[in-house]
């Protein structure tokens, strides 16, 4: 599993703080001794995959590091409604500060996961990987694709400049797959593989003559995604994208193709419920 | 409607637009010639609210402040499958680098703002507003807050400095009600009002004593909301929160709170369908 | 008391550290050879009010963490010449490097918090509280308001968006004073009360009838302030503004307003005279 | 007159303006339309010296650049009471929103240059010139070193780096005022002169002999300065500091030194008397 | 040919000015009017090869906005000795201001493209490329990379993060090539290759046997390189690397290799000798 | 020696380590076991002269603060082919991750203290110091003034605010020498001298008569700067400038200059060869 960048991980932390704390926690400074300690648990309310741990103890880390973070499950564990997931323990200030911005997080990582874990589920007897988009909250990519990975999926690139995807916008300017492909073809760095959307048989076609090396099958039927598993036969790698959801998701892995990207892992989950328990 | 801070949304656009771009559009680069230009249309793929078409314009005028761009449609207003949101013209290279981002705040606020109609088309002829939460994005707090406001729903506190919110968790270290709301009506600053929130009608009581100016009913039964309100009697502001959702949401409000605050209008709202056309 | 907030002082310390040390301490480094240590003396020279220790603190860490800082006195402490405040223990080089910006950052707090007690003392025997205003050096507004409650006073709002206060410019702007505190109740989040400045009785009255929760009285007569308060008659808070010093202060209280707010507390204050003794 | 560094500037105004606003300026935004549009007049309300004129151009230029901005009166002019010192014509929620910024700005550094001109006006006749020192506001160094030259001072070293000064606590870690120069003239950038504090004539004697090419006689009597004067000959540059005020300094001139650096001008100065006028 | 990132340049170019810069340039400041203005030509004094003129022209735009730029040839041009590469015309202190920093990065930025077009010339007749490294200098790696594309020469990976880059640490770390390889092949994003580093024919074996997808031939003789080549046969990428220098390379090319990559091209090449010419 | 300003060069580290890792070290971690633990040996593979230990110290902190570094050489020791620099232990992950840029640092840093070292001892004999220009690397100033000093070399002015050097395009905008310097005298900070670029000996005693405080003999012959040294007599520094190499410098010192300044230091050095030796 590919790590979190930590430092730039701590200076979005520090950020967030700042949009939920502004000029101070009033409420907390004016009621809560400075000298007051506390315990909070971070408890399920309903059933959810983990991931994020190691994000909620940074942000206490960063409110205040004198806080002890206990985690009582592993990342990635299967949670179920009632499940204790971690304690804190130190002053009750830092607590109540930091709590809201821990359970954003936690909350949408956990749901990430979760859903994520649900399409893998559907799909991984078929040898089909299921793997994300760009498609992602701005500001928090590298959260989501780790909780992606979290949940038994896989990435598509990072961004813009770690992979080379030639999309139907691209083929509309150049004017013909044929003509993109060699020119991405000409300039890629070594490293780099070109992948071309398609739409039709005829586009496979070309996107493999043209020396294409993934193609992605974008919106097809089914059927189609089929014929253009056995057209391709291996010589280039088959990802499908476009409307997938889970119900669906299953016929399309039957059709052979090696990765399904599907949007909805990281822009249209919800927050799974989790709460904290305070007792001083 | 209040103003998004544009000097912040430029700083974030920038660094989300890093966040995508890496060190540069590699696909983009190699296949199309910069001095292409095209031109791009917002299309919409289902039915929503427009929130964002500003934002947008500065994720393209950060790109490239070249590209012209062209609302069709005014901000606030009800879209239709296939209607067309707004035209960019200019470089087909720059068009497509800002494409994504665009898209995915575009996305993210109609849902918001459309999520958030739908609540307050419940519960508005109550006299009853919809309100958001601190349950936002980490790091798009500003442009939820802001979609909810074109949804037609009000804005609680932006964060913890601008309004003083004591809840179950504050209590419990201060060790009462009447000692919570005391200690934050000494020292609250004279233009903030303090909210106490509360559980059973024995707290609404006790806030009402300690002179809490509003008060946050949590996860009480229709019933017993009825019975708060009865028993403030104006005397404090009235929230009602917990477990809210649309269906719930009209006999809360038959209640006679004042406010609904619905942490899912931010937390939980599946993307926007709409998509960017492309021709030279 | 409320907190500082310690990541912005942090950021803060470090810019105005870069501001004094440039490309580097040339002096310290060519003088002292890098291995000596020495204590410094933090030593009043003038009666004054202790505001600051922490943010001295503060900055010989980011100088050097090594540095030992030991306070001799409580913040809040009454100071009087020759009182020895703190001392520092450590690297020779560190100790000057730090020196400066230490004063500066302690000589300011302290004037702020000794003048704040002066008011203080005038006026608290009536109920009456010292408040500040937005009159506060850039950049140090945190520091300025904090060292104002060391003193013994209030915080208004801490800037524009946590409270809201029409002033004669809005006023000016909107057509009438009843206008603008329909607007504003309209739409003020639900935990803000709503303040207008006014300058004569007649518009005390309007900003009564239009529900206005405070009311600033500018620039009026001690008589025309006694009127004042009692035709608000407790039914809004009454804050008195325009023109105070120390003379006049004791006044203005006896006229019944529950708040004085004083410019001259953050933007006139005379550095209190502390300096640093060195010893090998 | 040195300039102003804009990039740095901006930056700064950048973030006082964040300082200010929080999550914006909500009184503003409530009562105000967007499309309202009004001229504010800046009047002063009592005699000063004018400094800052560009400064605030800047801040309202950063809240809106459409803002038309007009000088009534020039950089460095004696300003009566009533005078217009200039007019600005826009958008009324940006002016208002950028007012206090603006005016906390001038006025500070109106207050600086005008006590300065006081200063200078004492000395001049004496070929003696008037330098600040760095007991400046953090984070306002390079403006309010602008004020003294404004207000026809000179400015001594910006920071630490770009000067050389061995003051008694260096003098202290070293041993001699012979060591502590000998070290700094060796290892001294050729572009740089190296100046001693002193206190005694005896020192002044010992910084000589070690080839000080400026010395800085500290909290000396009239009579030890004229001695010291005659003393050192013109073979380096005569500073005097220490308690300067206004009553004394036109005798520490007639002693014959070449500068006398003053704190107070930068950190001890009441904020000019300067207002907004509004209209629509 | 791949564009460089602005967003980002601008900032780099800040931050250098204000390394150049400190609180600003006095020796200008203090000599040269405010008014003045002023020609700056760039006049090449050696052979060279045109890299950076749209660097040079943001230095200046930085600097001040107002300073028009004229290029008189275009960049990738062979430069002569005396060339005029181009006028800038506008207020002489920014151009002063600017110089130092325009010509820093035009020589570094020359010198790279021109060195590299040297390589390029020796082994472009065997369709051999010549590609960079990662031993850039730190801070300019996009503008170095740039420059060597401007040479004729090509770019390996940007970073760690896109590209798959297996060296002698990595196989010492893991084990085995084999078992290194197939870790990468499991989880590598589907658009990225696998390179090997290899020392010996046997690692030849062993990579092309686990997989790999290139193969980095890494301080072989030219007679193991030939062989190599043979033995893979076009069923991976061969890349050259180690020890590269002008004298040797072409030999290499002769191998069969597809890639060599030199390290000197970024790290140890020789500013190009240019200079501003100035008149009024 | 003077101190590298550590506040900012953890600031530059963590800016050139995002360069290099972008969204993360792809390769190491699919490779790499997180727990692995490894000992790199930093190696010198040709002669060259100890510079950057605890900047490459610093890398590896900011990577990965549990590393040990353990130096086997002081700075500033001349290095032999084949000498242990220094040993790292911890995670290989971290040690892999932060390779790259600490031996671009090394490198960089060892050849600009090894090419002053040589230039140093050509001339040290005769008085005369080796000093560095402001024709350095943008972003690496600091770093590769401190390693010119480490070589035994001198700094110029740090940049353009802590020392006035009036150079031939200034004298063009002035109109001529005298009144250059004049100008500067007048408003140089008391702690500066003066310092005038000049061609020819009639320039010379222009600069003389103005008062310069130093003068620069740009790109003359030996003989001409002979007979400045003696027109000038002592009563100015004398600073020898222009096609420098270690071939001429020699000759340049016995005509009895102070300072021969060499851009060659820092923009045309060849990385030192050093390598992290890597084992389990």
């Amino acid at each position: 599993m590919l790590e979190i960048n930590l430092d730039q991980l701590r200076g979005d932390i520090r950020r967030w703080l700042r949009e939920d704390l502004g000029s101070g926690d009033i409420t907390t400074q004016l009621t809560i001794d400075s000298a007051s300690t506390s315990t909070g648990t971070l408890l399920a309310k309903s059933e959810t995959l983990l991931s994020g741990l190691d994000v909620v103890r940074l942000v206490f880390e960063e409110v205040d590091p004198s806080i002890e973070f206990e985690p009582l499950m592993l990342e990635g564990s299967r949670v179920s409604d009632r499940d204790k997931i971690a304690v804190l323990r130190g002053s009750s200030r830092s607590i109540l500060t930091g709590e809201r911005l821990g359970l954003n997080l936690l909350q949408h990582m956990c749901a990430i996961a979760h859903t994520t874990s649900k399409y893998v589920a559907r799909v991984e007897a078929y040898g089909c990987k299921v793997i994300d988009t760009r498609k992602t909250t701005p500001g928090l990519r590298q959260l989501e694709k780790y909780s992606v990975r979290v949940g038994g999926g896989y990435n598509h690139r990072f961004g813009l400049s770690d992979g080379i995807l030639i999309k139907d916008n691209h083929i509309e300017a150049v004017g013909s797959i044929a003509e993109a492909v060699r020119r991405a073809k000409v300039g890629a760095p070594h490293l780099m593989k070109v992948e071309v959307e398609v739409g039709t048989l005829d586009e496979v076609l070309q996107a493999l003559d043209a020396g294409a090396e993934a193609i992605l099958l974008d919106n097809m039927t089914n059927q189609e995604m089929t014929s253009a598993v056995e057209v391709i036969d291996r010589r280039a790698i088959v990802e499908a994208s476009g409307g997938m959801n889970l119900e669906r998701v299953e016929e399309v892995a039957k059709c052979g193709v090696d990765l399904i990207s599907v949007g909805a892992l990281t822009h249209s989950v919800s927050a799974a419920d989790i709460s904290m328990d305070f007792e001083l």
